[in-house]
Formats: C-alpha cells, structure tokens, sequence
C-alpha cells in the first residue's frame, strides 16, 4: 500500500495522520478503483497509484480551502490551520500536492498525469473564480455550473477517466466513465450545497450555513432568491453582515432552509444523477454497474 | 512558446504577467535548457517545456513563500499577497504548480515528471524544516546544509538532471550534470545568504537582514556566533526583537554583516563552486561546458 509520509519529518506526518484518520467518504479513490476494474484486476500497483493520487489530491485541497475559509473545524475534528500557524498549513498542503504527483507518475501513464495537471488547474481556477465573486449576490445562476465542475465534478470525472485510462478501456468506455463521474459530481456538489443548508451540524461535522456567511452563492440561495418576492430587501439584509448585524444572515439561512428551494435544487441534483446512470448504460453489465448505480442514490440520499 | 495563461480567468492573467515581468535571473530554466544541449538541438518542444516547468515551480514556490514571510517586496516590486489576499495568494500558487506539472507532463518522460514531484517535496519538506526550526538561535551548522539543498540546491539539480535525461545523457554524464546542478545550488544559495546581510537593498530589491528578523539561521551567523566571546549575549539580545527592541536585531545583523563571519562563508560557497567545475569535467568539452563554467563565477560574484 502507499503511504503519504512525511520524509523524516515528524511533525508533518502527524498532522497527515490526524488529517487521513479523520474519515471522509473516500468517494473518489473508489471511483477511480472502480473505473479501473471494469477492465482489470483493481488491486494492481497502478489502480492503488492512481487511487492514492486522487485521495491525495483532494486532501492537498480541502488543507489550503480550510486555510482560506479560515474553517476551523472539518469532519468533526480541528483543521490544520486550526492547529498550526498559516505558513505550516500553506506548506502541508504542497506537500502533499507534491505528493499527489509523485501517485500520479507511478502509473507511468503520460495522459493520467497530464489530467492531474489539468484537473488542479481548473480546481485552482474554480476556487478563484469563487473568491472574486464571493458576496456578489446578483450574480448569475448559469455559473453556478462551471464553479461546481471545477470545484469538484472535475475531480470525480478524472478520478473515473484516469481508472479508465490505466484500464484500458475503449475511448467510448472512457468518455462514458468520465461522463459518468461529472455527473455524478454534479450531483454530489448540489447536495453538498443544500446540506450546508438543511443539514444537522453534529451529523455534518461543520456549522451550518457557512457557504452564506462567507458570501458563496450556491443553488438553493438562487433559488430562494429568484422566487422571493422582494429579492432587493433580502440582498440588502446580507450586506449587513460582518457589520455586527450576523443575525441577519442567520435569518436569511433560516427561511432558505424552509423554503421551496431546497426542493427545486435538490431536483437538479436528481437530473444529474439521471444522466450518471445512463451514462452506465455505456458499460458492460454487472455487479460494478450496479454498484455504480448505487453510488447515484447513495449522493443524492445522503445527510452528512 | 509555452504561456502560463491562466484560463479565462483576467486578475490571475495579471498578476502572472506582473510576476514574470519582475524580472529575475531565469538561472533555472537556462541551466535545464543548458543540460539538454549537450546532447540535443536545444530549441525541442520537449526541453522548452521542461524549462517552463522548473520556471513556474520556482515561482509557484515564491508566491507561497511570499505569503509565508509575509514578504512585501520582491524583485523590488510588490509581492502578490501585498496585492492580494491570503485566500487568492495561496490559490495562484496552487494555479502555477498545476501548470508546472502540466509543463512537466508535457516532456511525456516519467522518470521527469517524477523528478519534479519529488523535488517539490524535497522542497515543502525544507521549507517546513526553515519554519519549524525558526529563532532556534543555538541549532546545528550541519542541519543548514540538507536546509539549503532542500530550498535550493534540490531544483538546480532537478533542471540540469531533467535537461539530461530528456536529451539522452549516459547515466554518468546524467550523474555529472546533477552533480553540477547541485553544487552550484549550493553555491548560490549560501552567497543568497551572505547578500541578505551584506547586499544593498537598493540592488536586492527586498529589505536586508530579513533572514535573522525572521529567525532564519544561515551560514555567516553560524560563523558569526561561532567566533563570538560571547555567544549567550548575541542569543540574548535576538530573543528581545519583535518585543519592540528591533533595534537590537538591526545591531545584530550590522555585527555579522562587518566581522569576519561573511568571508568564511563566501570561502565555503568557493568551494561549491569549484565542487560544481569539478563536475563539468564528465561532459564534453566545448563552448557549454565553458558557460556553466563561468555561471559558477557569475554565482559567485553576483551581487543581487
């Protein structure tokens, strides 16, 4: 099995430790072992390369979000920048993108190593793009897509393309497993959205409504907005916020919450995870189908 | 010619273009390009490529470094987080090791791209020693020297040992150009280090000294304290900056900047260069082989 490590240096391979044994869904690796077993044995060297690349990867990002977010809690434990000054924390998640790579090259295959590269840009483009525009509460609902692509469908579809890749899968099969994981990131994105809404703060292992407070306008806020009747006066009571008037957003997450928006967008989640499966249909027949299948409603019916 | 772009994403294009309009010596890329000509037409896809790769992971590394140093000025012109926030700081970092790792897949050699993910590593793993050991005023001589490979010497190295494996280096002459890269990294990091005390910061374009004030040990302060009466009345009189007695910091650094500390050190850079000449002796004789030579001198007289 690989180890991310930390050379000789103890510190670091503590926080990993703490960091990895925190949980998560490890959702993309299983989808990258996945999409590689349609077409081999997955306990290869390359799968669990690959696999570890994109686990990696992610962790590598959610580091330097936590540190940007100044979020202090993740998976129910301290962040790193919660324990360690800014400097550490920007340097552990090099660390491990450095080490994201190193994955990435052990599958000796060019391609997966060039969608890595292109898959952090457009992460990396994605989270700016989501700073610039953070608490521009007017903006539009049609870039609400690409900022999820790039935020994490993006991910999920290199994670089935690069299994598929190593695979060998036909070039339809693989357009069809990299259709399959946009989709269903889509999908994942979406609920994670209206969770940060409707969701329980024990079961999610962060505070509530904390896409609002930091001024990211997600589904569920379009939503809301574009069936209000007075959109101007809830715009107006958003701008209060950080100006000692935070129970105004608070308010304004409370009536979202029960609104017909989270309805609305969890129906889009839905049509997402309508087009994963039938990019299935793409596939041969079988238990990992099914599984794949599965993993559809499992995103769309979870809490946390 | 390869681009950095950055997407359709306009500030980021901007404060790129600020970035690389800077100036800087673009020493790594030329030694990579270098490396490759002694084997091959220096002006290949593949050696440009592997240029732009060293390149923009130096500067994906200042960006965060910048940020961590909280660094105002580079280049004598203002750093990105002096421009930007930390949010957006820590992302256009993370932007340009993507693109660095695009440009190193680009080359389609493996053994390149796992060069590079390791360097980064070598380099994080550094970087994070430099923080952790920081305003350890009594710490080891011998701990500085993996400390500037790590930061420094270790991407010299990479640049003239990608350049060799792309253009088809025998494995010895691959070993010789390393080595080459290595000492001469060496060499260059330790006249950095003598130049933060006895540079102009006219001609440095960042403020002199900056290394102590943040607590970074280098070399002409081992030697300094080494041959000091009174070592426990230097360490004293460090432990009172950033309690408003800055002044006693700035004395600090005048003592070392006129006593004989600087030429011991600059005799110790001397002698990586002439480590670094030493090399070159493996690889064919002719007019690049004379310009690395004179690089090594060019290193060493460098003043900014």
């Amino acid at each position: 099995m690989r180890s991310i490590g930390a050379g000789a240096y103890a510190p670091l391979a503590e926080a990993f430790l703490a960091l990895l044994g925190s949980g998560g869904k490890r959702l993309r690796p299983a989808l990258a072992l996945a999409a590689y077993g349609f077409y081999a044995e997955p306990a290869s060297e390359k799968a669990v390369a690959v696999a570890a690349a994109v686990e990696t990867l992610h962790n590598a990002t959610l580091v330097h979000d936590d540190l940007i977010d100044n979020a202090l809690v993740r998976r129910g434990m301290s962040t790193l920048n919660a324990v360690w000054n800014k400097g550490a924390t920007v340097l552990a998640g090099d660390y491990l993108f450095a080490r994201a790579a190193g994955f990435a090259a052990e599958t000796e295959n060019v391609r997966v190593v060039q969608l890595f590269a292109d898959t952090l840009r457009i992460i990396c483009e994605g989270e700016l793009r989501q700073l610039f525009s953070a608490r521009q509460w007017r903006q539009a609902k049609e870039d609400y897509y690409p900022r999820i692509f790039a935020k994490t469908a993006s991910l999920f579809a290199a994670a089935t393309r690069s299994g598929a890749i190593l695979g060998g899968a036909t070039p339809e099969q693989e357009q069809a497993l990299y259709d399959y994981g946009h989709y269903l990131g889509m999908a994942f994105q979406i609920v994670d959205d209206i969770l940060d809404y409707s969701g329980q703060e024990a079961t999610l292992g962060k505070p509530v409504g904390g896409d609002l407070r930091q001024g990211i306008v997600t589904l569920p806020f379009f939503y809301y907005l574009q069936s209000h009747a007075a959109p101007e006066g809830v715009i107006a009571r958003l701008q209060q916020a950080g100006n000692g008037r935070d129970d105004q957003v608070a308010d304004v997450i409370a009536a979202v919450r029960t609104s017909g928006a989270i309805q609305q967008a969890f129906a889009e989640a839905q049509g997402f995870g309508e087009q994963a499966k039938a990019a299935l249909e793409q596939l041969p027949d079988g238990l990992l189908r099914q599984a794949l299948a599965e993993l559809v409603d499992f995103t769309l019916q979870r809490r946390v």
